[in-house]
């Protein structure tokens, strides 16, 4: 791609009043290296290249924790600052950038590394249900220190495995971004929800009847396809208990997640032939109106990569989707994992 | 991609109620071929097998119209149905799909496709002005039928150039979608606008201020990269008079926008070397209130794939551009066409 100079600016956030969202703009971004030769082609690194291996740590931005806290050669997960974040946190949120009757803040915020495992051949999936665990609950743990930020609204937990998925990096890693903003995707999510409580009186996911639809199921958790699934084989993980925020989830809960998340991914990857997708963490905003409680409820979504986007779904925000929920949830239930 | 078993359903579109969207269910488009080897090595097949070339219309789905409209073997645009359409024109649209306490219709629609010139290695940008005119001219004439049934609500004209942009053929074509219902980012942008309009009593694209993000002008269009530009080097090609339609367009503005569009094609594909991209009519609504015309004003985008995109988009509805609009602009302005 063509090099803009962009001299040491700042990242900034735009709002597109037309479409009334906001982007984004972040030229550290375009200075990350890429470990996937072509994007295609997703050929792990050599491990001797890769800051996110065990003995590769000074290669990588500043760590903010690592688990356990007291390791020292033997840590299983480090959480890192990212080294070409979208964010920075270094700006002053209260000192908006102001263009001519247009709308912009400055970039601030934090985006962050979760290196999942030491080894770099190690999948999430590969894990086992308390490792996965382990992994949920670190997540946890920077989300409530991020919450102690007044300016940052929401955290976007995300995690891109494979090159079409988004990867620049294949050693298993999740990252976060705290945003001062709510995005829009957020927003419209409790304004659905919402919209749901004060028709039926009730929380829409707690409320879900999967029947047809449902995969799995475990002691705090159900995973099923969502009724609209946006993506072939798209798999959400509710917990049945109500609850606004993951941050809220306990070391039992996590390890019950970590179990049903290893299945589905386990399974994902056998009936699709190890897909690129995207796993995501539904939550709420940090100072949500407490209003809103009795209908918000995270949950977690994995979206594989089966085909592309195109035209279409970037103009209008429907997406075409040619496998019934149904029938991807038949073919996932009925996966063996040996 | 593992196949579902899906026997002969038909299309249905499902109503995401968390996120209050709409999603596309058509078993149909796991079925249509591909003359991408892989998505990353964009090689043109062999036109001996492309149905979209001359003399292979009889491997097409059928014609709606041709231009010119009475040629026979030296037809320049043909307009044809999509062999394995997204949508449906067989459903009965007011026979709605129920499931219970879900919210899904009938998949109606129309699905078409424009191929842009007979010859399979033409581009869109190697067409002369007039030529990418008659091109839009030809979707003015479907939208224009699509008009006239009183089912569908919008239309979706859009282009996938390149593999990773979506495109499964590679022949120059465009697409039209036309649904029953207004999709989601559609209205948002309705709504947005119409913020703009009851705050400033003008419309926000009349009023817009291009200043260091103008790239071109022409006699009715100016071409600019938008303030809070989604994609790195997006383009909007914007008309000069107030339309919320556009298919309003009459014939010399046409060719007048045919020039300005395949100058920002040639800019792009130098500046970018070539990258995939989607163009985009961005119009309003058939039956649309009277009360929004004053602040709806369609307009053309051009967005490069430059960059992939993550979970973190996907999560939030948030781009992340690493290119500031000004130096975009400033690069694109700067770009001279020999
Ligand atoms: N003989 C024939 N007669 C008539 N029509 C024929 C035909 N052979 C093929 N077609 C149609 O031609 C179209 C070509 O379209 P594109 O190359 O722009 O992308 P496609 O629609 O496949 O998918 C891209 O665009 C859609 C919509 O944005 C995304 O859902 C998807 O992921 C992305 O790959 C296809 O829709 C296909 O059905
Ligand atoms: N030594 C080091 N120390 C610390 N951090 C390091 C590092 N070396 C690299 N990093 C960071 O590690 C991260 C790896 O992330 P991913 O592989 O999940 O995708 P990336 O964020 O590059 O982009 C994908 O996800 C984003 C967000 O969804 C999309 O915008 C984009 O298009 C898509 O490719 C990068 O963000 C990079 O900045």
């Amino acid at each position: 791609m063509a090099e803009a100079e962009t001299p040491n600016r700042s990242p900034e956030i735009r709002k597109d009043k037309i479409h009334n969202r906001w982007v984004l703009f972040s030229p550290a971004r375009s200075r990350r290296p890429s470990d996937f030769k072509a994007k295609s082609n997703p050929q792990p690194n050599n491990q001797t290249e890769c800051p996110f291996c065990a003995g590769h740590e000074h290669e990588c931005a500043p760590e903010i924790f690592r688990v356990p806290a007291d390791s020292i050669n033997d840590w299983k997960i480090r959480v890192i600052q990212n080294l070409y974040p979208a964010v920075s946190r270094e700006l002053d949120f209260q000192n908006p950038v102001s263009l001519v009757g247009d709308v912009a803040v400055s970039g601030f915020g934090f985006h962050d590394v979760v290196i999942e495992s030491p080894v770099h051949s190690v999948n999430l999936s590969d894990l086992s249900p308390a490792q996965v665990g382990e992994v949920l609950l670190a997540c946890k743990k920077r989300i409530e220190q991020l919450r102690s930020c007044d300016y940052i609204k929401y955290v976007q937990v995300f995690k891109n495995h494979g090159a079409s998925a988004g990867a620049s990096m294949s050693h298993s890693h999740s990252q976060m971004i705290a945003l001062p903003i709510v995005p829009p995707t957020v927003s419209a999510r409790l304004d659905s929800m919402m919209e749901y409580y004060k028709q039926t009186g009730k929380c829409s996911l707690c409320d879900i009847q999967p029947n047809e639809l449902l995969i799995a199921e475990s002691a705090h958790f159900i995973s099923l396809v969502p009724f609209a699934a946006t993506f072939a084989f798209e798999i959400w993980i509710i917990p049945r208990d109500h609850s606004s925020h993951f941050n809220e989830i306990d070391s039992e809960k996590a390890v019950d997640l970590g179990g049903l998340l290893k299945l589905m991914l386990l399974k994902m990857s056998l009936q699709l032939n190890n897909p690129p997708f995207n796993l995501l963490i539904h939550t709420s905003p940090f100072q949500d109106d407490p209003s809103n409680a009795p209908s918000t409820h995270w949950f977690l979504q994995i979206a594989p990569h089966l085909s592309g986007v195109g035209g279409f779904e970037i103009a209008t925000g429907c997406y075409i989707n040619p496998v019934f929920p149904e029938d991807a949830a038949k073919l996932l239930r009925d996966v063996r994992i040996s």
